[in-house]
């Protein structure tokens, strides 16, 4: 029995590369502090709960296609209340922004096309770029320059025939990396005069910390037929565990072929697209509390972690990632020394290790993406546990 | 902007082509009867509800990627009590049978590859295929010959060099057929010797209407390594806005890979895992009391449709389909006659036109399906607005 060549080009996901260790640390009675993984600990607003305790039809039948029409209300909604207009066609609901960036990567890629991602990107791209038979073709950032990729000449260079699309994360995850209007302006310019497909992947929306408004691909007219959305529930409303996402495109061709695989896979869960209407429905201040609380959080990080010697790292404007050098040989190897040889009072700390995040070869070996996903006090001892392993690490053969 | 050539290869769904006539008709005030989609009317078990309405975590996080392990555990309970032993590796949950397909597909087929699946299929199939790069082998079968599939000779002249695998759904939608021990194991037989997985979608496999117990691909622990099991929630307990599936195999390397899909979705809805686990608590006599409605409904519709002059059918032996082809020019053309200018005391029907069950151009063309998911006074009436309508249909131009 054969394999797919695409399958075996993906990865396992790095993030839970070192689940067995963990695994094998908290059994010797180990507490782990958990940077690795992009699990918030808000609360989930309880209109969720409360929208599904209320569902009272006798049958869970499967939905419409396309998604729930109170489902793509509210996200039409929520852009009005952004500025920007889209009409109920416009807006796919999917099983999360995965499903939403497979559907898309299966409808716009074939053997041996190419798609342009700054790197370090988020892993779970690859795979949804091999498994449509593409390939990612890294816009190399590094972390002296603070991850910053929104330059025309890099990005033009690796253009080609074979070029689909551009996609991003902003804000971004790992980097916390956020366009600045003019910038996203000029990504716009540039998939409009090659057209290309411009892919913004906008989850982390809300969870900016600086004080210009964030811009969204959405916004440009002119290139309503290139411009696409990734969007979801998970990360705005802590509802992860809902796999609601959204794909929004004004391009009536791209629409057209999506809904191909939305009738394929008849529905997206019925309960969960009643309960994720409902979440649009909070206060907005909401959204504002989390920010602050989001903010507190990443100054922590980085304020610990600028204070360590030999790290560097950006301040991250945005989403609820950092990522950064470490003054280490291997972020793999120290990562499994933190688990399999380090302890302080019984407690250690997980992070994912760079090379993960990178589709060039060597690139981001001693790099690491912590997710400030904790409690306050958490995760000062966590970014402590984290300096103290460094040192120690780096004396261990002494 | 450029679409793949895989999407362009993918068809809208034939079960939903008409809906634009049926709104037009249903604005003219006519009454539709349903027999175009399977969506069962079968009150879904309470305990779905209930297990929603006790979730009390305050954040609805992600659930690990292969599943959780109460609904693994659920499945692997239920799959030893039909006397399949299985360990919790063995196991994947999906978002519905639908993402176990996409995702299998996306494992096993290259571009190129091709599956031998018997004609008339489920033509949802179609797209998972050709989003793999794929293509479906049809096993062509006739009304003639009961749509029956289970024939070495023919199976192994369609088998070559790029042959992955042999699917089937089994009971079968949208014929009703339904495979003997022995010819399973002949098929099994096939696989091995040639090396294909067998893949069989068992998601009807509680609506059966023979005495004869019926035969799972799980059960031949030679070609374990061959064998793919597709399931779901969704017909059994009537549940489909679960979108809760599984996959399910003994092969070490399969599961592997299929891991590296289910990390990159990151995991299935959590709510719909909880509930769904407490679906396979229900009493077995629910199984019972669905099957003695379902085969109520099969006699009529059976008996119904061959009382009509001029139609081929064979009884179907599970699922809740029935194929059977007409005396009609164009299924069609037929159909939307029957939305545009039929109506019979304001009422009339709709099925699915058989020639999206087919690969093999041409097939099918005054052949439908019809689902049998309504209450038994409802198909009735259903049934003889058919019989009318072809009647009137065919004499239309007199």
């Amino acid at each position: 029995m054969k394999i797919s060549r695409k399958a075996q080009l993906c990865n396992l996901s790095p993030m839970r590369k070192f689940h067995p260790y963990s695994v094998a640390a908290k059994q010797r009675g180990i507490r782990i502090y958990h940077l690795n993984i992009g699990q918030p600990d808000i609360p989930t607003p309880p209109a969720y709960f409360e929208a599904i305790r209320n569902f009272d039809q006798p049958v869970l039948a499967y939905e419409a296609s396309p998604g729930m029409p109170e489902m793509i209300e509210a996200v039409r909604k929520y852009y009005g209340r952004i500025g920007i207009s889209y009409s109920p066609n416009d807006i796919l609901i999917t099983t999360g922004g995965s499903e939403a960036l497979q559907m898309l990567m299966l409808c716009i890629l074939d053997e041996g096309s190419e798609i342009i991602v700054p790197e370090p990107f988020y892993p779970n791209y690859n795979t949804f770029v091999r498994s449509a038979g593409g390939a990612i073709r890294p816009l190399t950032t590094t972390p002296e320059e603070g991850y910053h990729y929104a330059d025309r000449a890099k990005i033009e260079a690796l253009i080609n025939e074979n070029t689909r699309a551009i996609m991003f994360t902003n804000p971004g995850n790992p980097t916390g990396a956020v366009l600045t209007h003019d910038e996203m302006r000029m990504l716009a310019d540039v998939a409009r005069e090659h057209g290309l497909f411009i892919i913004g992947d906008e989850v982390y929306r809300e969870f900016i910390y600086a004080d210009e408004p964030l811009a969204s691909i959405g916004e440009f007219d002119d290139i309503a037929d290139n411009a696409v959305i990734i969007d979801s529930v998970s990360k705005r409303f802590s509802a992860c565990g809902a796999r609601i996402g959204t794909i929004i495109t004004r391009n009536k061709e791209l629409q057209q072929q999506l809904l191909k695989f939305c009738q394929a896979r008849l529905s997206v869960a019925t309960l969960d697209q009643v309960a994720s209407a409902a979440l649009y429905g909070v206060d907005p201040d909401y959204f504002d509390v989390v920010r602050d609380e989001y903010r507190l959080r990443r100054d922590t990080c980085y304020n610990k972690l600028i204070s360590i010697p030999g790290v560097v790292c950006a301040e991250p404007k945005g989403a609820f990632y950092i990522m950064a050098k470490l003054p280490v040989d291997s972020a793999d190897a120290f990562q499994q020394w933190m688990l399999t040889d380090f302890e302080d009072n019984g407690e250690t700390v997980m992070f994912a290790p760079g090379e993960g995040f990178y589709a060039t070869p060597g690139m981001g070996v001693n790099e690491v993406r912590i997710a400030y996903v904790l409690q306050q006090a958490d995760l000062e001892r966590a970014m402590d546990l984290l300096a103290i392993g460094i040192e120690r690490y780096n004396n261990r053969n002494n």
